[in-house]
């Protein structure tokens, strides 16, 4: 099953050796089906060390967001499985404990490696285990605030732990941030070089005897000084280390693992390494879609505009027909479609790292002082910024849109990336008002809408192309619901991308059926559907999103308040389970939620 | 209206006259009405020196946390109204814009000045205004993520801005972590020793000529070493300044804010500075009910036990009966009840600080390894650690409990701080399972159940005592809901301290009704709740949360998803609004949900 069993038998050549055949296994498979690319080749180097040096069948190895983490799945039990990466019924583009027990932990969002180390060494004392914590982190991940809540424990504790940082410099996108920007430059740093010039200064006015040791003075300044800032906080620090150096490295883990504190090792690290297109810094290679190996070009057929592009052209339209629209990103700037507006107006539009805290919360004072704030967040990100949603935009009433892109299946990133609690988590904070457009137009007109809105408000909408087609569609007004077509009985109540998938259902069955296009969740068009109550008294409700205190669940809320009798109402939003990776098609298939199932659904219910 | 509009032609004297005289309005006020005490008279003559250098009319004063402001609120147009401090209709005990357009922003979750500071200097800068934010924040939140997610921002970006860290060593109990260390200990912070070493090890070698040099050197060290941190993230640092003379704060002040960069101020004041008593580092005084000014002794009456010392004491025979329950905190080992546990166990219970996310996410590493953890946070605080919930401890399906305190209505501290949410948040996350006890009793066994369950878990209850006298109850077993008393067609559901008032509701009402004690949220017990609708058609349901994605509407997602026709269900849950401070009973009397009330509303619906 282990195709590297004896790697802590091999000598640095044959790690090598390894290390190579890993990257071609890597480049075969992700130019077959996608996936992360640049870390993970970047990383290879790093993670045979950790093996060579570590043992992953007792210290927990952790990787953070854990996309880089493929070499970690082929040098385990996974080699013979990695052709399925990514698909449906495959392995996992992330770590996962139940795919394999050499994976310690689920992850795929950010930063959260150090907690979890920092647990596992308190859980490894309490044991009296000989175990050892080892952490791995890039440093597009140390943005993030929870990494600093857990170095802030893990420097005062002084649990034996290892931090290992996989520097490349690159974080997703180009590297933001003093903490990115000290990692590459401390060398040059102001602190570096007021001390530089305090030496100088103090040479001129020595006498030659006394040169030498000055100039050691200065030396050892040289190497604390990039790891000052993780020293401040009581880690011991070793680095820069070349992380594609497999000697140096096993030497430097070595030297951390018995050294019995926590310690971060900071190695350097070339994105990309090994293929020589992908080498160097282009966000465009983090992760990637089928390519051509030799050209690098992709594979990718063109298909219908995404959401996404949308929401760019329409950002980079608002932001052109009024000063006071700005907007933020939490280090997604191509995935969200901000990079084009911020390429356009570098002073409005910022990625602040990843930091969603950050992002909301900084929003809120743009607001307060009289701008027009676009959140571009994506759902599942969202969640870490929940208080600030409550606490610092809605508690006071501020004119704050979050763009709640990946809404839905979000396809091959799978479980931890599903966009599907956001309605549930958003839907009970006061002054919230949600809605979902469902094609092109009525997503320019929803961001229009929340354009000119003074309240806070979210809107969500699908990866990829919306299921609709483009057609002309009325201006959002506050809590208006649209009819789309009138029917018999059955109402198909869409929200969001629930709406196409409304429309295709709807042609499936051998019936007139009525289609509301909900376009807000909150407030409801109360008046619309008592209305529509009258008439249809079968509500089939159609979005991408959990049941629970989902749509159908704020449409019961609305009926048995009002004692509306007679209506019954079925969900067709997600089931209370974690969903798993993979094609869109093929997932959805599996939740009997393909219109053709829904269909049978529906005949079957009424 | 503003007692000082002058304070900006005050000398020195007049100045520390004023000082002395909120002291005293401040002592006398919440001697009487109850409030944060130490860190509000440890902040005022910083905060008098900072309305004397900057313009609240115009700069943002953005005090963290907000509950040491109250000589802002001296200071500017709440004078008159002081003494309705955190009084039902009364001023706030946090800053608060709706009640004074000197308050910038809501504030009573911690950390988040510096984003908001951020965002400010941003609108600023493009609006092109001679403004400056100022940022207030205390040692204490200087743990939280997002204080670093700014501080990454703001070093890297250099638009101007003030923030002035009211380093007390204190935060709110004992100052925890790296930073709070390094904070006070900079001093002698190991690189600091390290450099001094070096430069005794120079001067050995030196001529006497260049001695002079040598220590300018050094001394030139000693300044710059305590704001290390900060330079390496690329602030401009001032300190450690005396935060009580009021002079020096204001030539501080006006150099920081001469400066056209981000600068932070380190100022060191101490807590309960003016009142004897308080003064120093007791968690007591940091935030007190009514007390006498000259004994400092507590005026409040005993009264029944609250849920957190039946928490505590629960957590303590847990502790006692099973070596693997472990547990955390989040800078409230008081508030929590868990310091009796962290005393007795100063190794399996920790305080990370103000660090929910960490605190989350450390938890579930610990239940990996097999052991049983207790996370007590309040429900308002933990929406700070909601995607660390879903993607740390659900997604992983572990054994974590969480232990949310304060759920419902918590009085005096009100908008920033209710606990309405935690049910709608966490209800739509798989694998988790809510459940509630309502008195003593049951929340031991709800406590014993969760220690036993393997899956993660989220028990409610309220700040201060249970409504229901304690009574024998029945184990809890996963689902099973308790009936309490039978009766005819109207049933009432209570969830946690929902079931005391749907007794005391009952007790007024003269008909026979059937109380249900609910006990699990998710999953509910679908069994019994079926045949209840055979008898039962009027349901009521009580519990304190928010009515959206609550309690009711997980029944009435049941009722449609089962067909079971003809029941109605009405809420008593909180309706969708931010609710206010004051006295519980007060702010409960407002929302219509005292007992009479209720009953007179069960009433009119039936």
């Amino acid at each position: 099953m282990n195709r590297y069993e004896n790697i802590k038998s091999c000598n640095i050549e044959e790690l090598e050796g390894i290390a190579s055949e890993i990257r071609n296994k890597i480049l075969e498979t992700v130019s077959k089906n996608g996936g992360h690319l640049s870390s993970t080749l970047g990383a290879t180097d790093l993670i045979v060390a950790m093996h060579f040096v570590f043992d992953a069948k007792k210290d927990p190895f952790i990787f953070d967001v854990s996309h880089q983490a493929y070499a970690h799945k082929l040098l385990t039990d996974r080699w013979d499985r990695f052709d399925t990466l990514r698909q449906f019924g495959g392995i996992s583009g992330y770590t996962k404990p139940s795919e394999s027990s050499y994976d310690y932990y689920c992850s795929g969002h950010s930063s959260t490696s150090i907690s979890l180390a920092m647990g596992a060494a308190k859980a490894i004392k309490l044991k009296g285990e000989e175990r050892i914590p080892v952490a791995f982190i890039g440093d597009g991940s140390m943005s993030a605030g929870m990494v600093y809540e857990a170095l802030n424990e893990m420097g005062d504790s002084k649990y034996p732990a290892v931090i290992i940082l996989n520097d490349n410099e690159m974080s997703i996108a180009k590297p933001i941030g003093a903490v990115s920007k000290y990692l590459s430059q401390s060398m040059a740093s102001p602190f570096f070089q007021k001390m530089k010039r305090g030496t100088a200064h103090l040479l001129e006015h020595l006498p030659e005897g006394a040169t030498y040791m000055a100039k050691r003075f200065e030396e050892s300044l040289m190497l604390i000084t990039p790891g000052l800032l993780f020293e401040e906080l009581g880690l011991e620090y070793i680095g820069p280390v070349n992380g594609h150096n497999i000697e140096d490295l096993i030497e430097t883990l070595e030297i951390a693992k018995n050294l019995g504190r926590p310690v971060i090792i900071h190695t350097q690290t070339t994105k990309g390494k090994g293929y020589e297109i992908a080498e160097g810094t282009k966000e465009h290679w983090h992760g990637v879609s089928a390519f051509d190996l030799e050209t690098g070009k992709s594979n990718k057929k063109s298909s219908s505009k995404p959401a996404t592009t949308i929401f760019s052209e329409t950002m980079i339209d608002l932001a052109d027909s009024d000063d006071k629209v700005v907007g933020v990103t939490a280090a997604m700037p191509s995935g969200t479609g901000m990079s084009a507006v911020m390429e356009k107006y570098p002073d409005r539009f910022w990625d602040v790292a990843i930091a969603e805290q950050h992002a909301v919360t900084s929003m809120g004072a743009l607001a307060k002082e009289g701008f027009k704030p676009f959140c571009a967040i994506y759902s599942t990100f969202l969640q870490r910024g929940y208080d600030q949603v409550i606490h610092d935009v809605a508690l006071m009433d501020l004119g704050v849109t979050f763009a709640i892109d990946r809404a839905g299946i979000v396809g091959e990133d799978g479980e931890t990336h599903q966009g599907i609690f956001d309605i549930s988590f958003l839907r009970a904070i006061p002054n919230m008002t949600l809605l979902a457009p469902y094609n092109e137009n009525s997503m320019k007109e929803a961001m229009e809408f929340a354009k000119e809105y003074s309240h806070p408000c979210a809107l969500r909408y699908p990866r990829g192309a919306f299921t609709a087609p483009d057609s002309k569609v009325p201006a959002y007004t506050l809590g208006e619901a649209h009819l789309l077509q009138e029917g018999k009985e059955i109402l198909f109540i869409g929200y969001g991308d629930g709406v196409g998938k409304a429309i295709e259902t709807a042609k499936l069955i051998d019936q007139e059926i009525a289609i509301l296009d909900l376009r807000f969740v909150k407030p409801l068009d109360e008046e619309k559907l008592k209305e529509l109550s009258l008439t249809y008294t079968q509500w089939f409700v159609f979005s991408d999103s959990a049941k629970m205190g989902g749509v159908a669940s704020a449409l019961l809320e609305f009926v048995s308040e009002n004692r509306i009798q007679g209506i019954d109402i079925t969900s067709f939003e997600y089931e209370d389970n974690f969903i798993t990776h993979g094609n869109t098609t093929l997932v959805e298939e599996s939740l009997n939620r393909l219109p053709e199932q829904l269909a049978q659904r529906v005949t079957q219910r009424i």
